[in-house]
């Protein structure tokens, strides 16, 4: 019903299933009016579009039409169709004239593709005894709504709504009560209120609360989310859906949408952007309309702002540039900042979903950029690196920057217990922005190369650094910090400069490439892959390593745009001997043993376990129950999708060991 | 021949009169391969193209076609035309086969609407002797230019260019030297390098101090500037005109051009905007096109993104919210956000340039909104302002604060001096990102109240905040600093907590307009204008003042959106005869005396000397050299620009003391 395709921090793309055909999304739903519709969305890039069961149940003249010739004939539209139930009218005016079961039975009976039970949308900021009551409602409505549907064989596909109001484990709790039926898509709802008085922080709450608890196989729907100012960012908690009235609404009051907040016509001296409309007129050519073309060819402008935006986010997220979107698109507004920083408290949240490799470099676009995932995720693996007695740290180059770092390496300040340095005896690292510390061993792995800061810092990049390196200093017995980042960072250590003292880096494969195994499958995996006749083979136009053997067995490749190592046979076979279960494992089931044995890609529905830690992009080892050794891929998800998700590839395999 | 009709921070929004019509600025001219030329490019919003001379020059039959049917019809364009000269194949072959004289004659000849001196185009980071040697060449071949234009009665515009490679002194030099010629626009050269290699940071360096040398009242032209994600940028610093070729040479490429940077057409699965090639293709159908097709699409779509980020730049800087828009560009490349990060540091420049009030609200968008001009100007006007003995010092409401703040303001520590606390001599401050603190009786004023900041602070924005009001105590005997804001700052002033302390703040309306008076037109204002019976009328509906007399004698109308008074002809009298000469003042020759006194808007030619602390959009006085008070308006522009620009309206007269 939804298969995950590619994925970024938390967004992906994927494709919904319906049975009036397929939608890719991040997709936007246009409300389309049973009765007024005046613009083809289909025209703009809508694939699918939502109206209103209730409104068509409500007009005599409408239901009798749906129920004669099927919703799709009665909006003209042949695509997916998703209807709501007629909760925002329930939210507006207190009551409803339709029970639970009557607004599910009447959506099957006019074909919808998606129908929504009647849930209540609480409003934010209520107080709890209300939330909690209607909470309540929601839930026993949505079990009474799954129930109908199995009970009489409804084929559509059914919504279960979050509500919650802004109480963050109400929403949480709903989320999870929600995710034990088996409803086929998650709204979340009654967020229209915050994102009209620009409560984004909230927003991310909201969001981020409810998403934590459903289940990443359902595709997430953001109720009367239409503005293409805040998608990338709601796409980058997990969002899949957005529908709205807005291209419209807007319209008809002369307000044109951008990713960058609202125009009104009266103030546009230019139009804002490079769509059809905006090159064939001026606003003065829009203003001398009449309003109806007015209005039409506003809404197209707004239907084609739309629809870009979310085509340049699925593009983001096949390229692994997801948050630099996001943290440009939150200068829109201060109130859209305050939710990326908001989004900065959920990194552990974040970090599970992340890829470990993207195609794209990671960019530094201010201070939200340290609250990364990948930030967070190369600390916490620098904490768990075995370190050497003594610790230099240098200041950056260009990078890598173990290219470009030799010779003397200039004057350095001396802090902890003072003795005669022993190089042997010394882990060399490069202090920068975002990534704190950068060992040389590791610095051309994904994203410690493939990132860039600006030169000028801002005060919170300079505390991130110097908090770092104090922390990290206890691990070691003395640390020497070259001279130029000592008078540039205010470290609170006892100091004492060192007299032109002999220290040098030199570069060693072996250990390079023990580090980077250990960086990348755990420590320990440099000494489980690199035993024996250790033969480095490196290219001869970019002297990069690239393939390692142990006499003329190989091991591992070196991948080019990451240095991410790449397991051969041999090297799968000597990781998943020398290291414990279960990690980098991925276990399949008996039936699927053949399979994977043969080399064939594993697929969720067969995973039965597999390491908590592995994230999309990590090469694996495919084991069955007996933890046996079948294969070895590519992860295409994260440990918690790979468990949770019953549809779609898992990994891709590369080798399997029957082979 | 040039002339200015909107501005905001360096920016401009004009006009660029030739023979062949007018060119809305900024703008971008598309080069035009005088053989070779494929798209029409007045089709996508060009209005003005650049083709090289020299290349014509060169070809025989070429020459000849444009010496016999002139340049337009050689490169089937109506508009204006600019020509280079062969600086650049100068600087890529070392020699050209013209002289200066000779290139400037073939231009007029061939009809060119705007030509160009045969300068040295010298490369970013050369040694200083070649830069200085190099220049002043490019300074003798511009005279030359200039004095052969005269002696020859040349029609043609002629540019001359800025160069001193990325030596700050030698651009400032060549820009002051080449001021003193009678150019009509001024190329800012040789910077193509620097974008090329991302060295945006250099590129401000060199633009921000060749154009502070250069004439206001003369169209700047940053040459070889084609990449729309930096367009913002380059226009915050002053420049008018781009030229690029990158729509086509990227084009060839199967390069597409967006404000977010470069996308390769292999790596794309989406389209990446809302134009017309966007929305009708998708990357597949163009992968699988004919080149020379699949060129002209991508030639267009990389037109389209230009120009409608031109358009969108024109109208950001007439709603005031240019910088807005360059802070949300910056962050398509750190390199970028160095460059804006540097801009910062030109704060004093940008300063005289920017309009006092702005449509649009003030958005911190990171660190960076703090070095922005409004808030240095604020900073400054307050170190200047009349202090009470003490200061008390409360944390921010919602806007207005002063509208929010009622009854005991709660728990406050003490600073300073100690002594009974009298709430009569006591200044009221709010202390809030990014203005600092915010006097209550000012806080309606633009951009105080018409700004927004994230509630998750950065670390920049709080120890701005500790710093200034660190800064700012020194003025006060005692200071009052409310408990939210001590527990929150890190304020590293003896403090003392006082129990319950009964603090109000007392709103006072004659002290409100003072305060307002003096902010606006400069201390001693507020005793100048509202003496007499003052009386307050306010707006029955937002309980806003409007209007302030003296008894029935009008003096001032607060305007509701920025809160700027606006001067009668009695408060134009007052402030006149009660504040000194040049305070406020504008200066009109003898000439122009009748049309001031008639109420005749002020042209910029007849202004004699002006207040250099005038910005645009303050209110003025307009004088005789006698400094005899003839009328009162609104300024267009700032003094720099009123004494410096040979055309269009410095003053929009509000009223002529002879009416």
């Amino acid at each position: 019903m939804f298969e995950i395709k590619a994925k970024d921090n938390m967004g992906r793309v994927g494709v919904l299933k319906t049975k009036h055909g397929n939608v890719k999304t991040p997709a936007l739903m246009p409300v389309i009016h049973p009765r007024k519709q005046a613009i083809d969305v289909g025209k703009y890039g809508a694939e699918i579009v939502i109206t209103n069961a209730y409104l068509i149940y409500k007009d005599e003249e409408l239901k009798q039409k749906a129920i004669d010739e099927g919703l799709h004939k009665l909006i003209n539209f042949d695509g997916p169709v998703m209807t709501d139930s007629g909760s925002f009218q329930l939210s507006v005016y207190g009551d409803v004239e339709i029970t639970n079961s009557e607004v599910i039975e009447f959506q099957e009976l006019i074909k919808t593709d998606i129908g929504t039970s009647l849930d209540i949308p609480t409003a934010p900021f209520v107080d709890r005894q209300k939330a909690e009551d209607d909470l309540q409602i929601t839930l026993n409505r949505a079990k009474e709504a799954v129930e109908f549907k199995k009970e009489n064989g409804i084929e559509m596909l059914l919504n279960s709504v979050v509500q919650g109001s802004t109480f963050p484990d109400l929403r949480e709790k709903c989320a999870r009560e929600l995710s034990k039926l088996d409803a086929d898509l998650y709204p979340i709802g009654a967020v229209v209120p915050l994102m009209e008085s620009y409560h984004y922080k909230d927003l991310v709450d909201v969001v981020m609360n409810s998403v934590r608890e459903l289940s990443d196989s359902v595709p997430r729907h953001l109720m009367g989310a239409g503005h293409p100012m805040i998608f990338a960012l709601c796409v980058a908690m997990g969002c899949d859906l957005f529908d709205s009235a807005a291209y419209i609404l807007y319209a008809e009051d002369d307000r044109l949408l951008t990713t960058r907040g609202t125009y009104k016509l009266e103030n546009l001296q230019e139009m804002p952007c490079s769509c059809e409309v905006c090159t064939r007129y001026t606003p003065d050519d829009l203003r001398a309309m009449p309003k109806k073309q007015r209005r039409d060819l506003i809404a197209q402008h707004n239907l084609h702002v739309s629809f870009a935006e979310l085509r340049l986010i699925r593009q983001a997220i096949y390229e692994g540039s997801l948050m630099e979107l996001v943290e440009e698109r939150c200068r829109a507004h201060p109130a859209l900042l305050d939710a990326v920083r908001q989004l900065g408290s959920y990194s552990q949240d974040l970090e599970r979903y992340d890829p470990r490799s993207k195609k794209s470099a990671f960019f530094y676009t201010g201070p939200e950029s340290l609250t990364r995932p990948e930030v967070l995720r190369h600390l916490q693996k620098l904490r768990e690196m075995p370190k050497k007695r003594d610790l230099i740290v240098l200041p950056p180059t260009k990078k890598p920057y173990s290219k470009f770092i030799s010779g003397k390496l200039g004057e350095f300040y001396s802090y902890g217990e003072e003795h005669e340095i022993d190089l042997e005896n010394s882990d060399f690292m490069v202090l920068d922005v975002p990534f704190g510390l950068i060992p040389l061993e590791i610095d051309e792995v994904y994203p410690l190369s493939q990132s860039a800061a600006p030169k000028i810092r801002d005060v919170d990049a300079i505390e991130f650094l110097e908090d770092f390196v104090m922390e990290f200093s206890e691990y070691y017995d003395q640390v020497l910090i070259h001279s130029r980042i000592t008078n540039d960072l205010d470290l609170g250590l006892y100091n004492k400069c060192i007299d032109s003292p002999d220290i040098r880096y030199t570069k060693d494969d072996t250990r390079k490439i023990k580090a980077i195994a250990d960086y990348q499958f755990g420590v320990g995996a440099g000494e489980a892959l690199f035993s024996g006749n250790i033969n480095i083979e490196k290219s001869k136009k970019t002297g990069k390593i690239r393939h390692i053997y142990d006499g003329k067995v190989l091991l591992v490749n070196m991948r080019a745009s990451d240095a991410f190592l790449v397991l051969s046979k041999e090297g799968a076979k000597r990781l998943h001997n020398r290291m414990d279960y279960p990690k980098n494992r991925v276990v399949v089931n008996k039936d699927s043993e053949p399979f994977a044995l043969d080399g064939k890609s594993v697929f969720c529905k067969f995973v039965v376990d597999c390491d908590d830690s592995i994230r999309s992009n990590d090469e694996v080892l495919i084991v069955n129950e007996e933890d046996e050794l079948l294969a070895y891929g590519k992860a295409l998800l994260g440990a918690c999708e790979i468990k949770e998700l019953q549809t779609g590839q898992a990994i891709k395999t590369r080798k399997g060991m029957g082979k």
